[in-house]
C-alpha cells in the first residue's frame, strides 16, 4: 500500500538540515516545552456528545463575547440537550439546532449584534503569515485562531473547523441558538460577514462525515435523518474527571513559529520541489491529551 | 429553521444592480447559452460504483497524458472493480486501491513519470482570476480545471474534488493503481509534488462522506471497514443510454466570467460588507446533466 501522502505529522527533514532539525513535524511538536502548551479555560470549553463520540469546541471568547456568554447561557440550561444536526451541505457547513417544530425551540432569545472583528490591540501578537492571502491583507494566529486583519481590526477566518452562529439577511440576527462548523475548502468569503464563535479541538470527523443532506442547502429532508445531540456541556460545570482535559499548543510560542517554518519549507524526500508557502487554513494547531 | 448560510446558487442581488443583473448565481448559470457548455469526451470520463451511489471523474488528459492512458487501460481491463476504498482522513483525502494482500493487486504495472506541470502555450488560455494566491503567482481556470501558473508552465491545483495518482518518495513511483481525491481544505502544498489525474464531476458526497479511518494516515485497520468499488467504467466503452451524461460549463466562456464576478462581489442582502475576492479553490464549475 503507498502511504504517498505524508501529512502533517510525517515528514521527515534531510539529513543535509543538520543534526539539530527534528527528523518530523511530530518530534516537533513532541519536543514543545510545557510552557508552549495551554490549558484552555473550561469557562471557553463546550464538550458537545453525540452518539458516536465527543465533540470538543473552544469558545472565541476575546473575540465573539455576547455570543459566547448566550452560548454559555444555552448550554447550561440544557438548551442544546436532545437538538440535532440538521444540515450538512457538502464541501461547506454542518448545523445544528433545536429543528422547526421542537417544542423546545427557542425562538424569544435576543438577538445579538454580529461580533465581526474587533480591535487589533498590541496585545494580542498575532503569529504573523508571510505568504500572500487572498482573502485578508494579514493574516496569522492569535490564541490559536487563523485571524486576518486590516486597519486597526481583527478578524476570525473560516477555516476548517471553524464554529459560527447562523444569522439571517440581517447581520444583526443571530441568537447563537443555530451554530455551524467548517467541513469543506475554507469559505472566506464569509470572513467579517458571520460571527464565528470557536473552533473544534477534537471531535471534527465525527461532523464532516455527517451524511450529506439532499435538500436544498444541505439540510436533511426528514427527521429521520438528523444525527441527535445526546448532550452540551460547559466544562466548567463538569467534575474535572469528566472533561476532555486537552492542550492545545501555543500559536505565540517559539514552536508554532517551528511549525510555520516546518510547513513552508518542506524539503523532506518526498518533496521534489520546495514548496516554500503556507496558507492560514492548511496550518494546523496542534491539540494534545494533557500529558 | 435559518438558512443565513446562503451558498453559490442562492445569492440575491441587490436590485440596484439593475434589471439586467442576474437575481442570483442559479439563474445566471441557467442563463448560459448552450455553446457555454461542454461535454466531455466519454474517453476522459471514468465512472465509478459504489454501493451509494455513481461518481464521475474527468480525467485531465491535457496534464497528465500518460497517467490518462495508464487509467483507461486499468478501467478496460477491469483491474477497480472489486477494487475498495482503503483510506479516509479527515481534512485531507480518501484513497482506493486494490488492498494489500488481494490477488488481484498488480505489482507488475511500470511506473510512470511524474506529470507535474506542462508547457503553457497560448492555446490554453486561462480564465484568470486577480486576487493573490498563497501558493502560485498566477491561477485561474482551463477547460474546467483549477490551474497555477508561472515561467512557462501551468499545473493543476489541489482543490476539493481534484483526483491524483498516489506515489512513493521517488517522484516517478507512481503507477496509477491507487488514487485519491481530496476531500478537506485544499492541500496546495502538493501542487507539482504529485500529479494530479482528473477531477469528480459528480458524486464527491459519496466520497467526502466515508467514515474516517482510524490508522496512521486515515488507513482503515480493517477490510470491514474498506468501501467497496463494484465496478469503474470508461463512458467510452459503455452505452450511450448507461453513461452519466453531464455537461460542465465552459471555463474559457462568457457565462464563467459572469460567475467570478459573482463571486467576487457578493453584494446581496446578506453580505452586508463587499467581499471583493475569490479564491481559486473556492470556485465551482458548474455541472449539470445534459438537457
Amino acid at each position: 500500500m503507498k502511504r504517498f501522502l505524508v501529512p502533517f505529522f510525517f515528514y521527515t527533514l534531510r539529513a543535509a538540515r543538520g543534526a539539530a532539525a527534528p527528523a518530523s513535524l511530530s518530534e516537533l511538536v513532541a519536543a514543545a516545552p510545557a510552557a508552549d502548551w495551554r490549558t484552555p479555560d473550561p469557562g471557553n470549553l463546550l464538550d458537545m456528545d453525540l452518539p458516536g463520540g465527543r465533540v470538543v469546541i473552544e469558545l472565541a471568547a476575546d473575540f465573539a463575547p455576547a455570543h459566547a456568554a448566550r452560548i454559555r447561557e444555552l448550554a447550561r440550561s440544557g438548551y442544546f440537550d436532545g437538538a440535532a444536526f440538521v444540515r450538512s451541505q457538502d464541501n461547506f457547513v454542518v448545523q445544528w439546532a433545536r429543528p422547526d417544530g421542537d417544542p423546545k425551540k427557542r425562538t424569544d432569545l435576543g438577538k445579538l449584534n454580529g461580533e465581526f472583528s474587533r480591535a487589533l490591540s498590541p496585545a494580542l501578537k498575532p503569529a504573523v503569515l508571510s505568504d500572500p492571502d487572498t482573502y485578508a491583507p494579514h493574516v496569522g494566529f492569535v490564541n490559536g485562531f487563523a485571524t486576518g486583519w486590516d486597519n486597526g481590526r481583527i478578524w476570525l477566518a473560516h477555516c476548517y473547523g471553524m464554529v459560527g452562529a447562523g444569522r439571517n439577511n440581517d447581520e444583526n440576527s443571530a441568537d447563537a441558538s443555530e451554530l455551524y462548523a467548517v467541513t469543506g475548502q475554507s469559505p472566506r468569503q464569509l470572513d467579517h460577514q458571520i460571527t464565528l464563535v470557536g473552533k473544534v479541538l477534537k471531535g471534527m470527523e465525527l461532523l464532516s462525515a455527517l451524511p450529506r443532506g439532499t435538500g436544498d442547502l444541505g439540510f436533511y429532508k426528514t427527521a429521520a435523518e438528523y444525527t441527535p445531540i445526546t448532550r452540551v456541556r460547559l466544562e466548567a460545570d463538569m467534575l474535572p474527571a469528566e472533561r476532555a482535559k486537552l492542550q492545545v499548543l501555543r500559536t505565540e510560542g517559539t514552536t508554532f513559529q517551528q511549525i510555520i517554518a516546518f510547513r513552508r519549507f518542506h524539503s523532506d524526500a518526498f518533496y521534489h520541489q520546495a514548496v516554500g508557502h503556507i496558507g492560514l487554513c492548511n496550518l494546523v494547531v496542534p491539540v494534545r491529551p494533557a500529558p
